[in-house]
């Protein structure tokens, strides 16, 4: 079974990635934390809120400070940072002294409404809480080997664990907001207890059961039992019990956390049933419901996934963490089973609308993610305050910040995995690796220019002594590839979308793997009726948008012609050296329109223009202007 | 200057306006005073409410039961009523029993909070309530000749004219929803008395003048000046003296009844400063932020106007009373100067988006008319509720039904004007009319099946004795026409978009004018990023849709071909026989998909298709289905 090599035993080199990741160390890791400390979120445990004080502690909070400590543990694994550290074994010990006897500790409800522990947890993110805070502990333990976050994490889940199930005296119900799933399962690998597989397994499959939990425990408030401020069972993914769900339904962040936990569980325990669930909810999400850029969960109200092919482009809500919940879920999918399709959309998703969601200079973050923006049409829309088109320095709903920062102080993990006899490459990033494979200590590495070039070398520094499978993904979008091995020509199979490149290696061997990056236009399922008679242009894993910066404003007014010719540029875009498309195109003239808003057609015409089009994640770098990612096309 | 012929010189024969005047003389009418006595409206001014009660009297009421009685005293005056001419008597009877001893007049300040009178005019409708019960007392007054309603209102009207004003001891305010001020204007011609003219003139002049009385008004309500349920000033077209606005601004009803009044106010006082405000108004409004059906005030939030050429369509808001507000602006500026653009937009919008507003019925009204529908997509959208794909029959705002109902019943009154030895024709409908032409009493008959058809025989029964102009409106969509007296060829000049026929008449006189209807396709100014790439289909003045009863489902997936071939077949839909639009289209396939959502293009096919179009305005009579305007055009 796959076995991802971990995010310490990866060492970026300079490169896309590696500048993100750099990038995120630098600016992103630090600003959530000033952002963390100056809103009160990083004193939050030590329990000195009185009634009437502001800030007043919110039910998410111990779920932000989770996510920084989480993101500043991966780092500092990787570049040790003694002040960062010293930071952390402050709040550590913070909760450790906040903890209660029994285990439990949040500290919204041990500070504002210690009696109403367990009352809400449809509503209340209690259980979202722990398992932010798990997830946190291990990191720790993993980055330092320090056990006392890790010991305070397994007292609560331990607490929880006592709390909840379906035997007699312990409460039948789950998570309103899932993520404690997957938490449980980290916990589990982390510290070897059996009992947290078995609790990440009994909130999986209790979900969804009936009598739904959700609506007794809203009688047992004095609450009608289908009132709730997101609507029904289905916004939180308690329609269905996991293995009947075939549909992605409700809060996405929430969907995408449960379905990795899924996913997890189908793992552990070689579920056959739930893992046919997770393939049938990978396949309407990426088949029905998913942005061209990965992003998912069209909806502002409710952030949610809505219908099948119901995709629009100016009001996409596609919140960032949506994405970087489906990168999770898409690494959990890849590692039950080893197809390159997950690794396909894993690499979607986190080059364009995870990228999208920080700014350049790690900064400033995106909570929605527009697919096509026009700054004068939302002065008066409802969904104005969080449809922008510059991303603001932090969000009162702050969940998206501590999330990008983690996932990429976390990125190495995500690159390579092992598999007995086999070495799997999913994503291509100039670094190095170290892992066990084919049972010897093996290293390996990688040099590229991916994805803004194709040309991908792959240097084997240490490697095992038998014979043994190196298993390059070729991405669904290559339509060939070229292989060599210490520069000849080599063959290799396809299974599964990997190729694969079986036999005894030699120290200093050199792979060589070309994939050809041509600009396409991409259409979408002619259901997508927003999309109809246009195209998105796509190099690679890259989709490509266009600014109002390049092209001038009234974006729609331009098209591509019926044979465009692209041709492609380096170019610098708000610091950053990227290819950029250049086509042939066509603005619609309004200069002969003189003052009508309406008229029978034949009069119009068109110009001739130069089209540029910039990777996706970079937009809204240059101010607010207009960008457009589907283009009209003749 | 023109002088309507009012509606009750005008006699509808069959036809298509005859028809739905009948439609809402059987149906609508009755439909609005049994929701009206249901709900507690028609006994609102029994004042019998007391605190705590169900149902609480709600500050529109008074409006919705004076549009009501408008619309049943202009129908009783062509059809005589005796019912219920009884049921408008006892109400008057009520509201004069319940009128203050200083004329005050307001159901729910008078009930629910005596003392609050004149406190909140920016957001309590109180001066609203006030001119639409003049404007209701002018109707009856002119129906029956019964003074005592008009009497009644002009107490009131004498009571609002101590109380507000620039002079010390009154207020300097205005209403926050505008309408009493063209009400003001009925009521002085109704009654003779000036009073009433500089009355209105004073609200449209004081309007946006500094400081803001809606600020003033708040902090003397100890609230936050600016702080509104509705933004700023704007939104009530108050944020600058009516003679410096040149854009169309704010709550789209409130704008058009205040432009309306500020026409009427502007030709009362021959005030030319202010009539040129009002082309101004008029121009952007007409040649910036109209939907091609006449539809006005874009967006959801705020029922309002938005920014140049923002027309979405399947979010459009276009409220029905916001077209109605149109038609009269539209009306009063014809009356300001006779040019035909202003009766081709009364037209546009009456034959359009004003009549999507009702069901063929007469039973059913929208207040929301999308201009595409989706039902699928809008399951999560917050504006939901509002955005419908079947017409409700009745809505907690209740302000549309009864507006449709007054329209339809003084319908007459907007086909005809005389200016001396003018008679005007600005809507051709079947129908007979009276007037004084050229200082003769007059009769003329028109006969057509306009706008189905294009030929209209108009025969003139009584006529000047000496040389007198027929002034027809030759619509501005119409490329060609031609005309014929007593089956001769004649010649006329064109003034202003009027063909003048200058001549003596004889009784008995026929002319004819045929105006060819061809399908149009008509694109939209190249701003307009909604519809770029798309035409919409227009015959005549009506615009088509397509509908998935015809079509079938996913309409975006259709599309003409460069050089579409045409055919008008007469068609029965849903009761009413239409001519409908065949038109040589494509299907994009989702044949050949093989469950991808996006792929590279160059693999799709098309298929041959039959695509029919039915006039927009009868859209959402069989169901609950699609709905497309503006269709792809390659």
């Amino acid at each position: 079974m796959l076995q991802p090599i971990d995010w310490r035993n990866v060492q970026f080199a300079d490169g896309f990635l590696g500048d993100r990741v750099r990038v995120n160390r630098q600016a992103t890791i630090p600003a959530v934390w000033r952002h963390t400390k100056e809103t009160g979120r990083a004193d939050v445990f030590k329990l000195r809120w009185h009634e009437g004080e502001q800030p007043r502690p919110h039910q998410f909070w111990d779920s932000d400070l989770a996510k920084w400590i989480e993101a500043a543990a991966y780092d500092l694994a990787i570049q040790p940072n003694p002040e960062t550290e010293g930071i952390i074994d402050e709040l550590v010990a913070d909760m450790a002294a906040a903890q209660m006897p029994d285990g439990y500790l949040n500290s919204f409800y041990q500070q504002v409404c210690p009696d109403k522990r367990w009352t809400n947890l449809r509503d209340m993110h209690e259980l979202y809480c722990a398992g932010h805070l798990m997830e946190g502990a291990v990191a720790y333990f993993q980055a330092t080997g320090k056990r006392e976050f890790l010991d305070v994490m397994c007292r609560y889940a331990d607490c929880i664990d006592r709390t909840f199930g379906t035997e007699p005296g312990k409460l039948p119900g789950y998570p309103g907001h899932e993520e404690l799933e997957l938490a449980l399962v980290k916990l589990h690998a982390a510290t070897g207890e059996d009992r947290y597989g078995k609790l990440a397994t009994y909130f999986v499959t209790q979900r969804g059961q009936q009598p739904f939990y959700f609506e007794e425990e809203a009688v047992r408030r004095g609450e009608k039992p289908v009132s709730s401020p997101h609507g029904n069972c289905e916004y939180a993914q308690a329609h269905l019990p996991a293995r009947e769900q075939t549909t992605v339904e409700g809060h996405s962040v929430r969907a995408c956390y449960f379905y990795a936990g899924m996913a997890d569980v189908a793992r552990l325990n070689g579920d056959a049933g739930l893992a046919d669930a997770c393939r049938a909810l990978w396949h309407n999400l990426t088949r029905r419901r998913m942005y061209v850029t990965g992003g998912i969960g069209s909806s502002f109200q409710g952030e949610r996934f809505t219908v099948d092919y119901d995709l629009p482009n100016e009001t996409s809500y596609a919140e960032t963490c949506a994405q970087i919940a489906l990168v999770f879920f898409a690494s959990r999918m890849l590692r039950l089973e080893t197809k390159g399709e997950y690794a396909d959309v894993m690499e979607l998703a986190l080059y364009n609308s995870v990228l999208s969601g920080v700014s350049l200079d790690g900064e400033r973050i995106f909570y929605v993610n527009p697919h096509a923006y026009f700054p004068k049409g939302y002065r008066f829309d409802p969904r104005g305050p969080r449809i922008v088109g510059v991303r603001p320095e932090w969000h009162g709903c702050a969940c998206c910040p501590s999330n990008l920062a983690r996932l990429f102080a976390s990125l190495g993990g995500y690159l390579y995995g092992t598999d007995e006899d086999r070495l799997y490459i999913h994503l291509y990033a100039g670094s190095t690796g170290t892992c066990t494979w084919a049972g010897s200590e093996s290293r390996f590495t990688v040099d590229t220019g991916y994805p803004f070039t194709g040309e991908i070398r792959i240097r084997l520094d240490e490697v095992p002594t038998t014979a043994a499978k190196l298993c390059l993904r070729i991405p669904g979008w290559a339509h060939s590839y070229d292989i060599r091995i210490n520069g000849a020509e080599a063959n290799g199979m396809i299974e599964n979308g990997y190729l694969v490149l079986d036999q005894v290696w030699q120290p200093g061997d050199e792979i060589e793997l070309t994939l050809p990056l041509a600009v396409e236009m991409i259409e979408s399922h002619p259901a997508v009726r927003h999309n109809v008679g246009r195209v998105a242009l796509k190099r690679g894993p890259l989709v490509y948008c266009l600014e109002s910066a390049d092209n001038g404003s009234d974006l729609n007014q331009l098209h591509l012609g019926k044979q465009p010719f692209f041709t492609v540029k380096e170019q610098e875009i708000a610091g950053l050296t990227v290819p950029t498309i250049h086509a042939s195109g066509l603005r619609d003239s309004s200069g002969a329109w003189e003052d009508e808003l309406y008229r029978p057609t034949g009069h119009s015409h068109s110009s001739t223009v130069q089209l540029v089009a910039i990777p996706y994640f970079m937009w809204a770098n240059r101010g607010d202007g207009e960008m457009l990612i589907w283009l009209r096309h003749a």
